[in-house]
C-alpha cells in the first residue's frame, strides 16, 4: 500500500548520512512516496538547523498532507522550541490523517502536543537508526509499522519477564510484577486489565524535564510507558522520583518499563541495579508496574499510539496493549 | 576558634576513606573538635547505608548540638528520603546554632528545607573532597569556612569573566553581562546593585529534578547561583529549560552561573557551547545574568547562605554578594 512519507528533523543534526540514505530508499523499496524536508539535511551546531529552520519543518511536515511525518533521528533540540510550535496547526495535520512517528528527544513534542490538544502520536522509529540501519531493519518494528500506515494495526503483545529472584516457592506464585518484587500484588493473580486507559510516555529523561511546564500532559488514570538510553540507574530512579513527588507516578493505573539500555554499572554500585529500581518503584505506587515492552533505543521495537485509549490486559506472563483500529 | 563538627553522610557512600580521614584530621588540627556519626561510613550499595540508616544519620546531626553539620560526601541518595526527613526538627536545629554545610547532591536537602520551613544551610565544602584533598585544602575555601565557623562572614567577591568575544569596538562596552551577550543590557553601565534578594540554588541537576515537587522552594525575587559537574552542556540547557519553562527563572532577579566542570564537548557540537547556552538564557529573562561564581565541584569554592537575604553588587567586573553578619 503506497505511502506518502514525510521526512525531516526536528532534533539533533543527521551526521549518519549513509543511514538517512539507506532509509529512504528503503522506505522506497517499500512502495512509498518519501519526502524528504528541505532542511532535513540542515546543520546548525549541534542540531538540524536553528531553532527557527527546525520550527519551520515541523510545520511544513503538518502542511505536507502525508500519512507519516517520520524523524530523521532525535537527540536533542526541541526542549527549548517548544514554545514555538504551532500546536492546532500539527493537531489539525493529525485529524486530516497525518501520522507523527518518532521517538526519544521527540516525546518532548509529543507530550507538548498531548497537552495542548490532545491528538495522538506514536511512538516508534526514527529514519536512520531504524530503517537505515546497515543490518536489514527489524521484522518486528516494520510489521508494526505496516500495521500504522495500513490502519490494521489492533495492538500489540509482549512477553513479561520472568522474576530474577523467585520468592520462596511455596506454592502458585504471582506471575506478573514478580520481577518488580512487588508486595502488595503477592497472591494476585497473574490476570487482570485496564480497560479505556490513556498511554502515554516515552522517554524518561525528556518526561522528567518537562514536570513543572505546561508541556507535560496532565493524564489521570493512564498507562505510562518509559524507556532510556545511556542513563544510569541512579539517574533513572532520579528521574522517577520527580515524577513520583510531582504526583505524576500517583495518578496513574500501570507503569510499564520498556527498554533502559547503553548504561554502565560500576564496581562501587555494589549491587544497585534496574531491578531494584524497579522494585522500589512498585513499593511506591498502587500502580501497577509491568516490564520488558519491546520499545525504547533498541532495534526491536513496536509501534505505540501515545495520548489513545487503551486497553492493558495481562495474562500470566503474557501481557498485550490493545487500541483496536486506529483509522 | 575550637568549634564541634559533625560528619554525616546522607548520600553516596564514602570509597576514598583516606581523603575521609586526612579530612578530619585537617579540621582536628585547625583546633575544632569533630565528631564522626555513627553511619558516616556505612554502605548500602552505592549509598552510605540504606534509607532508614540515611535519614537517622540527617536527624542525628540535627540533634547533635554542633556549630556545623558537614557532610561527608555528595554523590546520590537524598532524593528519593526527602519526604522522611524532619525538616522542622532541622530547622529547629538551625535555630540553635548548627550550620549545615554541603553541596552537590546536598543541594536537594537544602532546597526541600528552604521550601518546608525558609531555613538558612550553606552551599559549601564536603569534607573528603574539600578538606581531605592529597593536595594542601585550598586556601579561599578554608578562609570562608572559618568566615562561617567564626561568625565573621560578611560575603563574598568575585571577578566577571572578560567577555569572550567583545562587540564591535564602537565606544564604551558594558562591561558586565556581555559573556552573556545580553542584548537588553547594551548601553547599561557596569553598575548595578540588587538588595535583600534571597540568594538560593545549588547544583543544577538536584534544582531541576526538584521542579514540580513539594520540594523546590517557591522563591520570588531571588538571586539564583548554579553549579555542575560532568553535564554536557546540552543537558544544562535542557535543565535550564525546565526552570524556565516551569517560570522559575522568570521570578528571579539575577541567575549567577558557578563552576561547571568536568564535561567533554565533542566534534559534531560544533560551537555549540556552555557560553551559547548562557547567552541564549540571557535572551530568555529579564534577570540579570552573571557567570564565573566561584562555586562548584572545584577545589576554589566560597561558602554562601542559601535561603538567606543577600545583595548582589556589581562593579565593572568585580561582582560580590554580601550577607551581613550571619550570627
Amino acid at each position: 500500500m503506497k505511502k506518502h512519507i514525510y521526512i525531516y528533523s526536528p532534533s539533533s543534526a543527521v551526521r549518519d548520512k549513509a543511514s538517512f540514505k539507506r532509509g529512504v530508499k528503503r522506505l522506497q523499496a517499500l512502495g512509498h512516496e518519501v519526502e524528504i524536508d528541505e532542511a532535513a539535511l540542515a546543520t546548525h551546531q549541534r542540531f538540524a538547523g536553528d531553532d527557527a529552520t527546525r520550527l519551520a519543518a515541523i510545520h511544513r511536515a503538518a502542511a505536507s498532507g502525508a500519512d507519516v511525518a517520520l524523524v530523521s533521528r532525535g537527540g536533542y533540540g526541541l526542549s527549548r522550541i517548544l514554545p514555538g510550535i504551532h500546536y492546532k496547526a500539527v493537531a489539525k495535520s493529525i485529524d486530516k490523517g497525518t501520522q507523527f512517528v518518532g521517538l526519544s528527544d521527540f516525546t518532548a513534542f509529543q507530550m507538548a502536543l498531548l497537552a495542548k490538544t490532545g491528538a495522538v502520536t506514536w511512538a516508534g522509529p526514527a529514519l536512520g537508526e531504524d530503517f537505515g540501519t546497515e543490518a536489514t531493519p527489524d521484522d518486528i518494528m516494520e510489521a508494526c509499522f505496516d500495521d500504522l500506515i495500513s490502519g490494521q494495526g489492533e495492538g500489540t503483545g509482549w512477553q513479561l519477564p520472568k522474576p530474577p529472584k523467585p520468592a520462596a516457592p511455596t506454592g502458585p506464585q504471582p506471575a506478573i510484577n514478580s520481577i518488580a518484587g512487588s508486595a502488595h500484588d503477592s497472591g494476585a493473580t497473574g490476570q487482570f486489565s485496564i480497560k479505556n486507559a490513556m498511554l502515554w510516555g516515552g522517554n524518561l529523561a525528556m518526561l522528567s524535564s518537562l514536570v513543572g511546564t505546561p508541556y507535560l500532559p496532565a493524564v489521570k488514570g493512564g498507562i505510562l510507558f518509559l524507556e532510556d538510553v545511556g542513563e544510569h540507574p541512579y539517574r533513572v530512579e532520579r528521574m522517577l522520583t520527580q515524577l513520583l513527588h510531582a504526583g505524576v507516578l500517583a495518578q496513574q493505573k500501570a507503569v510499564i518499563f520498556g527498554q533502559f539500555s547503553n548504561y554502565k554499572l560500576a564496581p562501587h554500585d555494589k549491587g544497585f541495579k534496574l531491578a531494584g529500581v524497579v522494585a522500589w518503584l512498585q513499593n511506591q505506587i498502587k500502580a501497577r508496574v509491568l516490564t520488558g515492552l519491546p520499545f525504547g533505543h533498541v532495534a526491536t521495537k513496536v509501534l505505540l499510539p501515545v495520548g489513545y485509549k487503551t486497553t492493558l490486559a495481562v495474562e500470566g506472563r503474557d501481557a498485550f496493549l490493545l487500541w483496536g483500529h486506529q483509522h
